[in-house]
């Protein structure tokens, strides 16, 4: 999971300003690094640093990227790959001139395509699918640029969501099967594509609509193109961005994040029924679905778990010792609330586990008299292949446990989770269709390895 | 407003640790700079800095903070003196060796004091209280430091919460009126100094009592003994606590943060009836009156405006054009549950107007059918003088300008107040002898200038 | 002008700490950035940034660079390519595993096979010869990466000394002309290359040999290879490494850089008769030279001029007014020498002739009787297209006027340069076939626009 | 030792600039710490931080230190004491208003003036002679600061060279004994106070004289006003001053450090005859005594050693396994000069002989026939107590060995020191009457516990 934001505006100097603003937006989507490029329509200029969008730029880094174009990228972590040298844009003269991309999304087939490259003689200086896809536009048989564009994205598998740019031009393409999300807003002076409709709505744009799956958008000073290189008839975005990545205020697919969450949770309500005193969500994925629940249920809602906002980047962990001592680091009980009562907590997914066990053992420690975990969301079972870069198999505690040895290991009086169709019927009309993977083990893009139909302990019902 | 921390081990030499979560905890006190002093019995270490806890520290400088005795501060910002010179605790060698002083607080006397001193050959470095006490201490006639600190209490008028150490001991010391709290909790190895419990809590402290107004812990290796130099028979705690200040975890005064907000928003459901679809607090300060009134209205409840997590300090300001084209930096709404909608907002308090101004605008843009405006606490009419730092009266909204003003400045159909009695009734006994002079004008320590019975156009009720 | 630096071991896994060792020695080749690769074996890691060697690294990086083999990099700034992006050692992946380089040199012609390789599909993400060195190795049409590096060398006009490692293996190769030097060494558990025999001396290894114009050598685990891609019977040195870039105590083709700069002011000596009563030299790069003058003339060497040693890299500037009341920065007085002399001034070379007219400048408010100029080395007429990188033509001040008008610019009593003839005699043999295109317009390899034969009103003699 | 300035111009607001570049020029006399306080008539400003002054200070932090009156001061390291808080100049407010003062020197009696004044109830906060002598003018019993800063000086025993400023005045002292130097100088708008000559060379002032020994200069806006506080009728200055610490550039009570560095050299060919085919100076600070000794001597001067002119302030440190290998961090050796030559190596001094083991070390790996130490200055016996901060007795090596066991620890074939009657002759005229207790134990001002008889193995002849 990453955050793509490109913006080309007509008259306007201000791409720098109008990147930054949308990557803060897209920021949830990624904390690891970020980076600007952006078009005075001579020359690319860029600036790439680990760390979060506020902390990277300043007016004085701005001023050094001018121009009316532009394009940025936040990167979420991926193991080994923690280095300046693998943050986004990407930034490469070719035989189009200069080119800048940036990508959302994972390919199945990257090793494929770069053992390929590479035996063709491509040198690789990056981690990244983006320096993959960049050479397979260089090479490809054309001096046309978007249709270098299209040539490439025919040979991706998996998925993607990219911003590309040139000194004149700004394209937005999705992967045929619309894994990773990209959307299309309009300014008063010109066009703006992000990941999410909440970055359009920061810079004040009007959200058009969705980049169709297999469609690509070119954007010049005249108004903007669109190609359908590969569309299938239907869309299998993300489900879990509903259920955990996307930012509430975001409309995804037609469909609010908020709401749908409310959904889940009046779903949940309307499936699991346990006699209790208090909701509480865990802050703050949780929040929404535990509203709904508990609109649903007529249990009372509390913010019975106040997060703490000033986690920086590398905490200090506290010893073993304090350890032992309940020292509280991120979450911390309002004990009034939760003290003998009978709490239902609310958690948007389960995928390794250790989370929800420390929260169930934060309420524990307070003296709940019963503590029910409700996962706004089906068991977790097989890993993502398409960007999100969860832990793999053996380390999702749903794919390698029973229910009860998952209720065990967390620790709470029950656990539940959400149906799959539940979650289709909070989701709505097409949720059958979205990528699911990470809860059927069927990947819309087949994964050398992984059976479709594999058995696992916890089956979703 | 800051936030102090104190910490005596017996055993373990994890002074810094403590200090340095305790500070964390209390990092919604003060943004702008911290410190620590720590004792290894022999010499005491520090280090301050500008900036966040989890920014300032980290395992390498905790290491060179050794010992079992340590003390803690988050500063506040208060015009003209952003320097690391005035970050506390301030440490001085003097003759009773090496001490350690950090301050939350306001000392009404604090000129005339410091020009009393220097008439007598002090110099100041600094633009602290902390300075002003310390000499006050080390000028007091006796060889007895506790004995001193006591002398120099009683020359304080004014606001304060002090944690003092030295190589061999920690003290807690609170004015005689209680403005500023402080806390004492009892760790498995030694006791805990805190502005609020959940510092305590973080620690895995728990909690004893409150300090009482007019009373000096001092703790030693023994244990700790209490002192009472000023004991009134009662506590002016400042009620803004409850509203805004604290931490909805802690418990202050025997009352929970989180639960007397939910009584304020009650409380204010009985006061004002409107009638609307939807309930949306301003975030965070206006999230538990928010469901207060929610519960008690029956009207529901929902997240409808969404705060980006990631603002930085020195954030980079949109351009005018970009402002006029309606950039969204903090606040982000969640259109569907607001678009078309009769809207009550929920916001803590309304100082100089301008934060809550920008949030109407902002349901305006989405298009809601109404806002209506409420305020959990009284109009803020005359500014505080014992830590809070708010802005003089001629920048406070309500000292300025009646109802009808107000409300057309700030935009909303509606704006109302909590009443002054329903703010006692929500926070429960012993609010009335609260310090509220925010609110009345009434100030328990004298401010020169300040009339307790000025004339408002907005008056409590 | 860069600096490189390899090293291959045996047994001790101490690559990074030879390589910053051997980099600091050569800093004065390029203060821009730096950089070092290492590899363990299985993996190589890197790590590049702008700023001194000494700045740079520290034992926490170093500890993050295991390994036995290693290359680095210092490099001198070049016009609008000030960026990190451009710091080397270059690493990337390829057919050949990862492969690493670093380049003290100038491509003739990198635009042109910048263009080839971009028409066939490469991408380029640096503004360094480096990169395009790497795409030719890749696309050498071999498995053998010896091979491959030999083919792409062939494909190089201009001047290079390489540095190549990859897991198992380090290479160095020089241009056929031998026009930057590089030299190889032997420490007691293995081999190393550099720049400069300093670096060698540096890091305790034993001087072997200069690696030869057109040479490759390949160090293994087992020792050495040497490939003879490219010899044509002569070096062609830039002679103005014993001018002004080498350290003096290397030694260079056989020759000790400090006693041919004492052999060029003996010649100065013998073929310019000035009565004078100080010769006092330009530091630093003009004292050995002074000190050589001084013995052959007689007339007594004063070290007259003191360099501030610690000017940084961002050096604020005086204003105008400041500058005016003579405000002297790096260089300063030592009046009581200079003051009412005849002074012998010796400069290593002029250039753009700024640098000299501030020191005569300087002298002139000394209140010398008399200053003459006095330049080791011959006018300097032609731009460097091997790695240099003077300025343009029309820059270089005896590329455009005349003796008696680069004496009125420059401002001395009079100023003499050293012959053609004496230049060759001080260096000795050999010195009539080393690079001198920069005084005579005779390229090696012959420069597009550039006539050998070119008119200048000042002429060598 | 540290470096001292202070500028008061009449009209133009560039106190800053001039302090910078005053600070800059004196930064030989200080590297640990720098910082600036300059008054624009209503208020100071200050800026101090760990570094070099080019390191510390840039344009934007020069822009926030407005004024026409400024003071600065560049700190030498004292163990335990490396902290910014001990950072001068120190700055506070007091019954005279705000105060900042500076300081070169160490007091003798500073403990028993910080317990006297501790005992009277001050506080301090740093480490500083500077709080001392500010709380000292802070006590004085009057009204006016010139008499409080002459009643302060005469309670300090010691050494002293101080800047002090007001908002409205810059005041020049120095101890009545003048063994730490200041200089006058004047510029075109205003008065320029410095530790050394070189700094008013560098702002472009022209010297006026030297300070005298207990004389206070207060330089306002009408011009200066001198007051004889403590004359004594001679001068004590520093003799090591004209050995090792003063800038060879700077004229200092009318000598010329350089040409007396060259007289020393030239008395030590006198007094020392060795028949050697080589004089080489181990760099910097041996330069211009080996430059006069090579004259006087007939035998050649030649830079053989190479100083790196870009070690950082954390270097890292060799391996031990390197370190035996013979590794070259600091200095490299010219071999072809030095390589079976008779050697005679010139230092300017010998204190703990660590630095001249190394270096005749160096020489005998480079293979000299032999190596012989002489040194620009007598034994050095005794420890500095005036603001040198030299190891204590114990690690004196001429306090505590006989020339034989001092020759054979450092290891030359033979080690010669000048004589104390050579010293006087070769710095002239009031040489006798230096202070020159590190040669002799004779202290101008009495230290406790110092036998100024004391009985060395080595004695100074």
């Amino acid at each position: 999971m990453c955050g793509v934001f490109g913006v080309s505006l007509t008259n306007r100097n201000e791409a720098a300003r109008y990147t930054f603003l949308g990557l803060y937006a897209l920021q949830h989507r990624g904390q690891e690094s970020c980076g600007i490029v952006t078009s005075d329509g001579e020359a690319l200029a860029t600036y790439k640093a680990m760390g979060l969008v506020s902390e990277v730029f300043n007016d004085e880094r701005l001023l050094r990227l001018p121009g009316r174009i532009g394009i940025g990228h936040v990167r979420y972590p991926r193991p080994g790959q923690s280095s300046v040298i693998n943050a986004l844009p990407l930034l490469a003269r070719s035989r189009y001139g200069k080119v800048a991309i940036a990508h959302d999304g994972s390919l199945v087939n990257a090793d494929e395509l770069s053992e390929k490259l590479q035996a063709q003689g491509v040198i690789f200086q990056t981690a990244t699918d983006s320096e993959i896809i960049l050479n397979l536009i260089a090479q490809a048989d054309t001096t046309d640029l978007e249709q270098a564009v299209i040539m490439a994205a025919r040979q991706l598998q998996g998925a993607f969501a990219l911003v590309i740019m040139t000194e004149q031009c700004l394209i937005g393409i999705r992967d045929p099967l619309g894994i990773r999300p990209l959307c299309l807003g309009k300014t008063e002076d010109g066009y703006v594509l992000a990941s999410e409709s909440c970055a359009l709505s920061t810079v004040g744009a009007e959200f058009i609509r969705d980049v169709l799956p297999g469609e690509m958008i070119v954007i010049g000073s005249q108004g903007f193109n669109s190609y359908y290189y590969g569309w299938h008839g239907e869309e299998n975005l993300c489900i879990f961005e509903y259920i955990y990545f996307a930012r509430p205020d975001s409309i995804m697919s037609n469909r609010s994040v908020y709401q749908t969450r409310l959904r889940i949770g009046s779903q949940l309500a309307k499936e699991i029924n346990i006699a209790a005193e208090v909701v509480v969500p865990a802050p703050d994925s949780g929040v929404a679905a535990a509203l709904g629940f508990a609109k649903e249920s007529g249990i009372p809602f509390e913010l019975g778990l106040i997060k703490n906002r000033y986690v920086g980047r590398t905490f200090i962990q506290p010893t073993q010792a304090m350890r032992e001592l309940g020292v509280k680091i991120k979450l911390n009980p309002v004990n009034p609330v939760l003290k003998g009562k009978k709490v239902i907590l609310i958690d948007d997914s389960v995928v390794r586990g250790t989370t929800s066990a420390k929260t169930v053992q934060l309420l524990r420690e307070v003296g709940v008299a019963e503590v029910h975990l409700i996962v706004a969301s089906p068991p977790y079972i097989s890993p993502c292949y398409y960007g999100i870069n969860t832990s793999g198999k053996s380390e999702l505690i749903a794919a390698n446990y029973s229910l009860d040895e998952i209720r065990a290991k967390i620790g709470p009086d029950s656990i539940s989770f959400l149906s799959l169709d539940g979650l289709y019927r909070a989701v709505g009309n097409g949720a059958a269709q979205m990528c699911r993977a990470c809860f059927t083990g069927e990947y819309p893009v087949p994964i050398p390895g992984e059976k479709p139909n594999d058995e696992y302990k916890v089956r979703c019902v």
